[in-house]
């Protein structure tokens, strides 16, 4: 009979979190824009840690730390983000992070154990100086006019001064090694209540959505808010309002069903109380991971369009901004995650899309990628209250490092797993 | 038989109107912000012409621009304001001081006319600064700190730093002497199509509508837009488009018959593509002569706010910011602008309310105030296409000039009118 498979340590995985929690800490969240200070420890933290996992540390020049180790055997990329949005959760990216440190400190200095976990932190998943840009990076799909061009949403800099001001700047990036990895698998929190709801412990992510974007426009004709009657207004502003509601009227007839859509933003020009509109703009999203549901919206949000336009008042038009590109799981990879399910978390999991984008899309695209969920309590998302419960926590890094010993083993032993 | 009674001079006025436009021209209309040096150059111009009207010329610490006179008898008040909206008309406020000026200079050097006009160019009409601060400073209504207080609206600076740049700081603001005028006349364009549709020159104003203000704001949940299934939302942004359509809706059945209605403005929070809005905000209006009318319709918006919160998904709370104050038109000065568009203008007439505000609401609050206006071509208006025919013009000047000596003439012999 065989060793028992070496598992995580719950207490230290929960440590590790809280210790990055005390960096950049607001309430009982974190606030740590990308290239913020308490960014910057954070992955300076994990840069001291990742010697305990045989691996040898950098950060390179976009603000990616990786991990990477000298063992024979296959290798597993494995990783989440240490930055936050504004005033936000203290899981989110911190968890992947840390699991795939605490994957790494079990499984590398095993000797039973063929191959590592490399370990990374991506940059910037948050989006605040772009879109994805640690990790794009590292599959080669960022120019450094990229990073002349991008800039600090929350801050008047350029990302070239963020850099500088990291002490980043002059540093070479870290590019993926092609054929080193066997695939990248990543956890995090739901960022929903599903698993909450139904009491399961695992999401094991089919694939993430992708994100359409429209900018829908109305131009009626501005004029005095005080002189002109209401029967002759061209008024661009309630247009819209009047194409919101239809939108939500018309789309849960046609959508899939987990397709959301959502207007984040509104703006009347000129937007002054005594004016009326004659201009207004909408910025509108469509998530699902069926491009032909997609197609279905898409042609009902321009036939709408079209017969506002058609009535001769206020001409309505719909721009396309951001093409989706749901991004498939791999298949193995997702049957290792509900094995170890099975083996260590009584298999209380859900095959499930994820509704938001993870730097493992991006991934997806040079090597087999997969994620994992742990439940949110109240599907808490991007708010500084977003948590998990300590066991679920634990389950789930019992669950990851399961599955990362689970694919190393099959990628040792090729036909293993068939 | 008397002379015939003294007329405008119709190529005089237009010649001075399109002076006036050659000052700040844009396109063919005008770009003079309050305190722009088109605008101060406008204010010189006039004062060199008040001499031909027998008028000594002050501008003082405001930017109010007033011609006075030592002639024996009664006095009238007359004029409108010179600075524009940005890039907006020719006429909106010259014609009314033109007017003015053509009205004392056809009447103050004529000793068959007993008493004189007096001509009043009012500071910041348009509201850059503030709301008719000019009139209102004429009337004792603004204080030292209220101009400590403003800023332009168009760029970064203090009103101070604004009247410093434009010569009149130290400079004493004038106020009404108490007694001294009979009452206030004012000439504008209509900026609506009223008199146009209906082959009319005259509009005589009967009230200046009040000014209703409220914020409403709209309390959901904000959460993440890809991972928050679309049956538990709780999204501030529909909620506020549902309640513009509802309000125009409903309104029609409410209002009175010029009520008129707008939202100006619309803010979503946090106003990002991927957040579910968790709060929004509205800017809305109400113009009325009635309060009564003003009442009901207050009375159903709030009651539409509550009946949304008591369904327990968004808060909504109403908020008056403003309340209106209708202006009364003064009923002998109306009849004089009616008998006199009887004597020159064939009686092409109609009483109306005025549906924007204007200095002569200010005006009225110390002294017997009327407005007459004249057609506007589309009704276009706040826009530098706006425009009025020659012959309208020159019609309302005929009307304003007689209106003014009418009005003289029965203040000279006080049971002539009655």
């Amino acid at each position: 009979m065989p060793d028992p498979a070496p598992r995580a340590d719950g207490a230290r995985v929960l440590a590790d979190l809280n210790a990055l929690r005390a960096i950049g800490t607001y309430k009982t969240g974190v606030h740590k824009p990308t290239f913020s200070d308490a960014h910057m420890r954070s992955l300076q933290w994990l840069a001291a840690r990742l010697p305990d996992a045989h691996l040898a540390a950098d950060i390179d020049g976009i603000g990616n730390v990786l991990g990477t180790s000298t063992k024979a055997g296959p290798k597993l990329l494995a990783g989440s983000h240490l930055e936050s949005q504004n005033h936000a959760g203290w899981l989110d990216g911190p968890l992947g992070v840390v699991y795939a440190l605490e994957a790494a400190r079990v499984l590398n200095g095993d000797p039973e154990v063929n191959g590592a976990v490399e370990v990374a932190s991506w940059c910037d998943e948050e989006g605040h100086f772009g879109s994805f840009l640690g990790s794009r990076s590292f599959i080669g799909g960022v120019t450094e006019a990229d990073i002349d061009a991008a800039h600090d949403r929350n801050a008047d800099r350029t990302m070239r001064q963020a850099l500088a001001a990291a002490g980043l700047a002059g540093r070479p990036r870290i590019t993926a090694e092609r054929g080193r990895h066997i695939g990248y698998l990543e956890a995090h929190i739901e960022q929903g209540e599903r698993l909450e709801t139904s009491g399961l412990k695992i999401g094991i992510v089919t694939s993430i959505v992708g994100i359409w974007q429209y900018r829908i426009g109305f131009i009626g004709e501005q004029n005095h808010a005080g002189t002109t009657r209401m029967e002759i207004r061209k008024d661009a502003g309630v247009a819209l309002a009047k194409f919101c509601v239809a939108i939500d009227e018309s789309f849960p007839n046609l959508c899939g069903p987990r397709t959301v859509w959502t207007t984040g933003r509104i703006t009347l020009d000129p937007g002054a109380p005594s004016i009326i509109p004659g201009g207004a703009e909408m910025l509108f999203q469509i998530r699902d991971d069926n491009p032909a549901v997609i197609d279905r919206l898409e042609n009902k949000l321009r036939g709408m369009a079209a017969d506002v336009t058609a009535q001769g008042r206020i001409g309505v038009t719909v721009e396309r901004i951001r093409t989706g590109a749901p991004a498939l799981m791999n298949d193995g990879f997702q049957d290792a995650i509900e094995a170890a399910t099975h083996a260590v978390a009584g298999g209380k999991l859900v095959r499930m899309p994820s509704g938001a984008g993870h730097d493992a899309q991006v991934l997806s695209t040079i090597m087999p990628a997969a994620m994992m969920f742990v439940p949110s309590i109240g599907g808490i998302s991007h708010h500084w209250t977003e948590n998990t419960a300590d066991a679920d926590i634990v389950t789930g890094a019992e669950v990851f490092v399961e599955t990362c010993r689970l694919l190393l083993q099959r990628a040792g032993h090729p036909n293993a797993g068939s």
